[in-house]
C-alpha cells in the first residue's frame, strides 16, 4: 500500500496497533487530510499482507478514538479533525470574583472496614517497593551533581522526555516534551489549569454530572463555578454543554468517572468542535486509563486537538497515590504558564523521584507492572461482577470492562443511603453516587453504588458481593 | 537552684545549651514571668555547680535570641514577650487587586564557570547519596500500605513529630506537630502565606533592603506589594518598618540575607511588639540557620512567639535543593489554611521521601551530615575572607560568621556591574548586590559582591580570591 506509507515491523508484533500508530502519525502530518477516503478492510489487507482482522482491529481503534468515521455506505473517512492552522485569539479579560474555599479536604473513610471497596483506591499491597526503591538508588548513584540542585521548574528533562514517548505510544497522545509540565499529581494539574483559566476570566467550567465528588472543594477553591453537564450512554452530552456558558470543560473520556462508559466517537468529534467553536479548552482526566481489560484502550482526546486539550495523568493508579506524581500535557502557551505557575509557587516537584519514574519506565518496568496490575483487576473485576449477578438480583453494571471501580445501578426506588449504611454496618465500605450528582439531580438520579474492586482479593471480593446483597436485600424489603 | 527547676544532664554535656533550654520552657510555660530578674551567673553558677563561663554562654544565647534582657545596673530580666492570652482579632477583609505576573523564573546561570560562586548554592558533591537513597529503602519497606495511598496534606505524621523535636532542639522553636505543615521549600511555603494574607486583605508585605532577589517575581505573583525596609548592623530597622502601611514582613533573622547580620536582641523584641501592635504577621526565612561558626545559633524568633510568626525552613541547604522538602510552622489558624492550600493544589507532598527524611533525623544522620559540613564551610569560609584579605585591599567583608556566602562591601565608587563581569570573564561567577536593593535605593546603595563559597574546596577559592582581586583591581583603575 504505497499511497498510505504504513511502514510495519512484523517482527514486533501488535500488527494492528503498529497500523493505527501509522494512520495517526499521517493525520496529524497532514499527510491524510479530513474527508479522505480510506480502502476498505479488505483491500488494505491484501495489501499490507495482513490479516483483514488485524485492519478491521486498527480501524476500530482509530474511529473509537474520533481519528476516522464510518458511515454506512460511504466507507471509512479520516474525520474532520485536522490542527487548525490559526492560533487560539487571546482569551478575553474578565472580573470573576473568587467564592470562598470549600473547608472539606478531600480523602476517603479511614479504612477501619473489613471489605474496603471505597472507590478509586488501586491495591496499595502491589506497589513494587524493591524495584522502585531500586530505581530511586539507581537513578540517584548517575545523577551528575548539578541535577542535585534547583530543578527545572516545569520537570526534569530526562522524564519528560520518557512521558512524550510513553503517552505517545501507549496513550496515543501528541505529546512533545516541551509541552509536558511535571505536576503532583492530577489534582495539582487541575487546580493549576483551573486557577488560569479564572485568572484568564472563564466564568464557568463545566463538569459531567456526575462527575468525582472528590474534586469538588478543590475546583472551589480554585474560583470556578461549575455547569453540570448530563452524562449518557455515549458519554458527556456536548449539545447539553453547548448550552451553557462555559469555554471549558473537564472530562473522563477513557472511562467516565463514576458512570464508566467510553466517550464515543461521534461525541468525541463533537466535543472538540464545540472547544474550537468557543475558542475553549478540553481538560481530559486520563485517570485510570491504561486499565483496559476488553481491548485496546482508546486513544486520548489530546492526540486529536492538542491545540484545544490539556491532558492530565498521573501514577496514582498506576503505582501509589504516595508518590504525587503526575502530568499535564498542554498547548505551547499554557504549558509555558503552568511551568510559570510552578515557578512561582514552588520551584517544581522533587527530583530524585522524577529520575526513578523516568528510569522506570525507559526499562520496561513501568509497563511491565501495568501489565501485571492489568491481569490482576481483570480478574477480580470478572470475579465481582459474576458475585454481584448471583446475589444481588436486579443490579445492572455500568460501563466497559476498566479501571478499578464498578458503578452500579440499584433497583429503582431503592433507598441508596440506607443501602450504603447496611453495608457498614455489614462491614463493607463502599461508595453512594449520590453526591456525586449535581443541585438539578438531587434526589432524582437513579440509586447506584460505586464499588472499588482495587483492593480486594478475588475470594474477598466475592463474600463482600453476597454481603452487599444482603444489604440490598434488607433494603428492599423496607 | 530549687527556684528555677532547670535540670541538667552531666552525662549528655553540652551543659549551657541545655540550661538555656531550661530557661526557654520555664518562660514558655508562663513559670518565669516577663521582668523576673534573674540570679547573677556567679550565684546561678555556684548554685547549679557549673562553671560560671557556662552559665555566661546560656544568657548569652537567650539574650541573642530575647529571651531574656540585660541592663548595666538592672541585672539580667525576663524580656516582656509572655505569649498573649487573647487570640488575636480576625484579620481585616479588604480588596486588592492582584498585580501581573512576572515571567522571570528564579534561577541562577548555567555552571558552565570554572569557579562557581554563584550565591545560595550548597555543595552539591556533598550530598549523602548512598545514606539518602538507603534511608528511602528503609522507610519504605517499614512503610504500611495504607501509607502508599493518599497522604495527609499536610505532611506525614512521623516526618512532623521528628521536625517538632528537632527545631525545638536546634532552632529553639516552640514547634507543636500539629502546627507544622510539609511544604516543597521555603518558596512554597513562602508562595502560600503570602497568597493567604493577599486574600484577607493586606495591602502590603515588608521586605528587608537588601534582600534576595529570587524570590521577587515570586512575591510579584503571589499580589504581593512590596514596602521595603533598611537593613543596618542591628538588623531591620523595626521604627522604619512601623512608618509603612505593612502588617507584614518577611525576615531572616538569623542570618540576613544578602548582609550576613544577626538580628539584635533589642530589635527581635520591637519586632515582636510591631507585630503585636497591628495584629500582624512575621514570616521568618530560617535558611541557612543550621551553619553558624563562632557559637551555637541564635534561636528562631518563632520560638518567641508562635503566635505572632510563621517559621518557614527547608533541607535546600543542608541536603540538596532537588529534594523540595521544606515545612512551616505556624500558629494554629495558619497552619490549617496552609494544610487546607495543600489539599486544594494538590493534595500534599509525596510521601516516601518524607519518611525518609523522618528516618534520617531520628536516627542522627541528619545531625551527623550538619556537623560535617559546618566544619567543611566554615574551613571554606576562613579561607576566603583571608585569601580576600591578602588579594583584595580595601574590601569589607560584613555579617558574621556563618552560612554559605559572604556579603562583600566594595571601595567606595568602584563599578559593581562591571567587576562582576570582569570576574565572569576570568572564569569566576559572582553575584552582584544591584538587583537586592528597592528601587529607593537605587544607584545609591553600596557597591557589593555576595560571594558564594559553598561550592569550591579552600584551594579553589584561594584561586578564585585572586583572580577577583584582579578583576577589581582592574576596575578600581577604571
Amino acid at each position: 500500500m504505497t499511497d498510505l506509507h504504513l511502514p510495519i515491523d512484523r517482527a514486533a508484533g501488535r500488527l494492528a496497533a503498529q497500523i493505527a500508530a501509522g494512520f495517526r502519525a499521517a493525520i496529524r502530518s497532514g499527510r491524510l487530510t479530513a474527508g479522505t477516503r480510506l480502502p476498505s478492510s479488505r483491500d488494505l489487507a491484501r495489501d499490507m499482507d495482513v490479516s483483514r482482522g488485524v485492519v478491521v482491529t486498527a480501524y476500530e481503534q482509530l474511529i473509537a478514538e474520533g481519528f476516522l468515521l464510518a458511515r454506512r455506505g460511504d466507507g471509512t473517512r479520516v474525520a474532520p479533525l485536522a490542527r487548525p492552522d490559526a492560533p487560539p485569539p487571546a482569551a478575553r479579560q474578565q472580573a470573576w470574583p473568587a467564592e470562598p474555599a470549600a473547608e472539606t479536604p478531600p480523602g476517603g473513610p479511614d479504612g477501619a472496614f473489613a471489605y474496603d471497596m471505597w472507590p478509586s483506591q488501586p491495591d496499595l499491597a502491589a506497589f513494587p517497593r524493591e524495584r522502585w526503591a531500586a530505581a530511586v538508588r539507581a537513578s540517584l548513584r548517575a545523577l551528575p551533581n548539578e541535577e542535585l540542585g534547583y530543578p527545572d521548574p516545569g520537570g526534569v528533562p530526562a522524564l519528560r522526555a520518557e512521558l512524550a514517548g510513553y503517552l505517545g505510544r501507549v496513550r496515543a497522545a501528541n505529546a512533545d516534551p516541551d509541552q509536558i509540565v511535571i505536576m503532583n499529581g492530577v489534582a495539582h494539574g487541575l487546580s493549576a489549569v483551573v486557577r488560569m483559566l479564572v485568572g484568564d476570566g472563564h466564568r464557568e467550567l463545566a463538569v459531567e454530572d456526575p462527575t468525582s465528588n472528590r474534586q469538588l472543594p478543590m475546583l472551589d477553591a480554585a474560583g470556578a463555578r461549575l455547569a453540570r453537564v448530563p452524562v449518557d450512554a455515549e458519554g458527556v452530552d456536548v449539545a447539553a454543554l453547548a448550552r451553557t456558558e462555559a469555554r471549558a470543560i473537564l472530562v473522563t473520556p477513557a472511562h467516565q468517572y463514576p458512570t464508566g462508559v467510553v466517550l464515543s466517537p461521534g461525541r468525541r468529534a463533537a466535543l472538540i468542535a464545540w472547544a474550537r467553536d468557543v475558542d475553549g479548552l478540553i481538560i481530559e482526566d486520563d485517570y485510570d486509563a491504561e486499565f483496559r481489560y476488553d481491548r485496546e484502550p482508546v486513544g486520548c482526546l489530546q492526540g486529536i486537538d492538542p491545540d484545544r486539550v490539556v491532558l492530565l495523568g498521573s501514577v496514582s493508579k498506576a503505582l501509589a497515590p504516595a508518590l504525587r506524581l503526575g502530568w499535564a500535557v498542554a498547548p505551547p502557551k499554557p504549558a509555558d504558564r503552568l511551568r510559570t505557575h510552578r515557578a512561582h509557587n514552588d520551584l517544581g516537584a522533587p527530583v530524585l523521584e522524577q529520575h526513578a519514574l523516568a528510569a522506570f519506565i525507559s526499562t520496561g518496568g513501568y509497563d511491565r507492572h501495568l501489565r501485571t496490575m492489568r491481569r490482576q483487576y481483570r480478574a477480580r473485576r470478572d470475579v465481582l461482577v459474576e458475585a454481584l449477578a448471583e446475589h444481588v438480583p436486579g443490579v445492572r453494571v455500568h460501563g466497559v470492562s476498566a479501571g478499578i471501580h464498578l458503578y452500579v445501578e440499584l433497583p429503582p426506588g431503592t433507598d441508596e443511603a440506607a443501602v450504603v449504611a447496611a453495608a457498614a454496618r455489614l462491614g463493607v465500605s463502599v461508595g453512594g453516587a449520590a453526591g456525586m450528582w449535581g443541585p438539578g439531580r438531587d434526589g432524582t438520579a437513579p440509586p447506584a453504588l460505586v464499588l472499588g474492586y482495587g483492593r480486594l482479593g478475588e475470594s474477598r471480593l466475592a463474600q463482600a458481593a453476597e454481603l452487599l446483597g444482603r444489604a440490598i436485600a434488607r433494603e428492599a424489603r423496607g
